[in-house]
């Protein structure tokens, strides 16, 4: 996907998007919200995954490829706050994915939809060139919750879960090498099989005190530049705030990467990533911990003006759009 | 996609499906159909087309290609009796697809969407080896209303909208021709730019005769076989009642094939398909002709049993599953 085919497609997007009758949120968030019945929104994203592309079954067993498959749109419910209800499945399939392949994706899906609750309400099966999985998502949440990315707000606390950029770390290491070392196995966990936070989206959405949110799927330069873009502002993060683990700092280390460089370009991390008010994200950080025993950690801080920026030993450097970008 | 394939995703599939809150009917007909509101219900149905596989650019223009991605979707809203009202748009691109065909792809796409008043709401753009594009289409409607595939009754009579087998015909003859005769055109347009029939769907569904329902998109005898697999029920087709146009009989002859197996499992119509109790099947034709100009015929009717049966000069052979079949 080059630039101006992206260019070209979110303007033409843009003439069929508009309002309509009981749509509160079309394109430009995680998901479209739907309005349902009362204070009842439906959520709905989709997302594809193309064989060589977005996986690659030599280093990625179908199981959790199955299951990746779910759970990256899993995340585009978490990135709203809500709750996975009900899935589509398009799966079109070539050679390249054997019988015994199939099955066990298969497997995998049926695995973390029913560890989700969720239903597969429909989908349809294709031949094709290339094994290619299109996944829609329905869920549903309290229409008052919902954390959409435009609502930062200038001097937010910007805050993050979990540690950034191990599944990019997890990718260059399945690339360059057949055996990774048993002590990145977190990483490559990371990568295969990555965890959609919808407890913990339930819990910061409900908490009342969340401005903006989304999933961490482009990578946080590309990303926080999407709600800054969103809400009209710029972003701040600071370098040494990164929430880098033990391990990849080791696996930097081994492959002679920026660890950094992961954290904010990688991608894939399906962390959620959120803006609260000046002073309130401690206290938000220590109710997450103690009810599902997760680390969020604070990254920088939201400022009026235009782009997302590096603070680094003084020097500041803009980083918007360092990732990838796929969404509508 | 083999038999062993389809039948072991759909047993899979059956592994993930099931009762959820909200969830009127899941897998297994046309769309899935959630509760919204008060008696309103919300429509959901996916389909993928795989360049080199639902379509040649060769003979496709990607205006029209466009058009028909989302039109094939549109007639699954049709099939129900629902009024489509939302779209998402994942294309998976390659160079296949220049700059230019993508713009008027999505022309097209844009088009069709503005003439059924559908709003896009969301979507992806991925790169892939070929071009391919999946589209989820919401629609709504009275919860009352709404025509399912398992309504059949025995001694119902079968009626069909339109002429069958012209996109059949259509297809073969821009697959064995650079320039398709003139006088072809409507069996090319069949092919090329389906129309999904909304408004029919909406005054057969109204009506409140209409028992079973669903959209030709597989040919009548694989169609008309999951209404009686749905129904508990086998049907009987008059083979001198299949409505072939002049122009088809005229094609069959020029290219040496047989109008009705196209009428039969050629696939791709886009007309619809219902099922009415005896002796209300004129009436509510003579009142789709009025209101709306369209032309319906009654095929056969539905007997007690299994499968799908031709009559042809006294004979009776089994066509069930005579096409292609690809929804879960």
């Amino acid at each position: 996907m080059n630039n101006s085919e992206l260019a070209f497609i979110k303007g033409v997007a843009s003439l069929a998007a508009g309002q309509a009758p009981g749509l509160v949120k079309g394109i430009g968030d995680d998901c479209a919200v739907l309005q349902r019945h009362d204070d009842e929104v439906l959520l709905i994203t989709t997302d594809t995954l193309v064989s060589g592309v977005h996986f690659n079954l030599k280093w990625h067993p179908p199981h959790l490829l199955g299951r990746k498959a779910a759970a990256v749109n899993i995340s585009d419910i978490a990135a709203m706050g809500g709750v996975p209800r009900y899935a589509l499945l398009s799966a079109a399939l070539s050679p390249e994915l054997s019988d015994g392949d199939l099955q066990e994706f298969m497997n995998g899906f049926v695995e973390i939809l029913k560890e989700y609750d969720v239903v597969l309400v429909g989908g349809d099966t294709v031949a094709a060139p290339c094994p290619t999985f299109n996944i829609t998502l329905l869920g549903e949440m309290s229409g008052a919750e919902v954390c959409y990315r435009a609502a930062a707000q200038d001097g937010d606390e910007i805050w993050g879960s979990g540690f950034l950029g191990e599944a990019a770390a997890g990718l260059a290491l399945c690339e360059q090498m057949e055996n990774v070392p048993e002590q990145f196995a977190p990483l490559v966990q990371a990568h295969l099989n990555p965890q959609p936070r919808i407890a913990l989206g339930r819990v910061l959405a409900a908490s009342g005190h969340v401005h903006a949110m989304l999933d961490l799927s482009d990578g946080l330069a590309t990303d926080l530049a999407h709600i800054c873009t969103a809400s009209g502002l710029a972003a701040q993060v600071d370098a040494n705030k990164l929430p880098l683990s033990a391990t990849i700092e080791k696996a930097a280390a081994f492959l002679g990467c920026d660890a950094r460089q992961w954290a904010l370009s990688g991608g894939e991390d399906y962390e959620l990533l959120y803006t609260v008010a000046p002073g309130t994200g401690e206290a938000l950080a220590r109710q997450v911990e103690e009810e599902l025993g997760l680390q969020v950690s604070r990254l920088g801080q939201m400022n009026s003006g235009q782009g997302v920026f590096l603070m680094e030993d003084g020097h500041k450097r803009q980083i918007s759009y360092q990732g990838y970008e796929h969404h509508l």
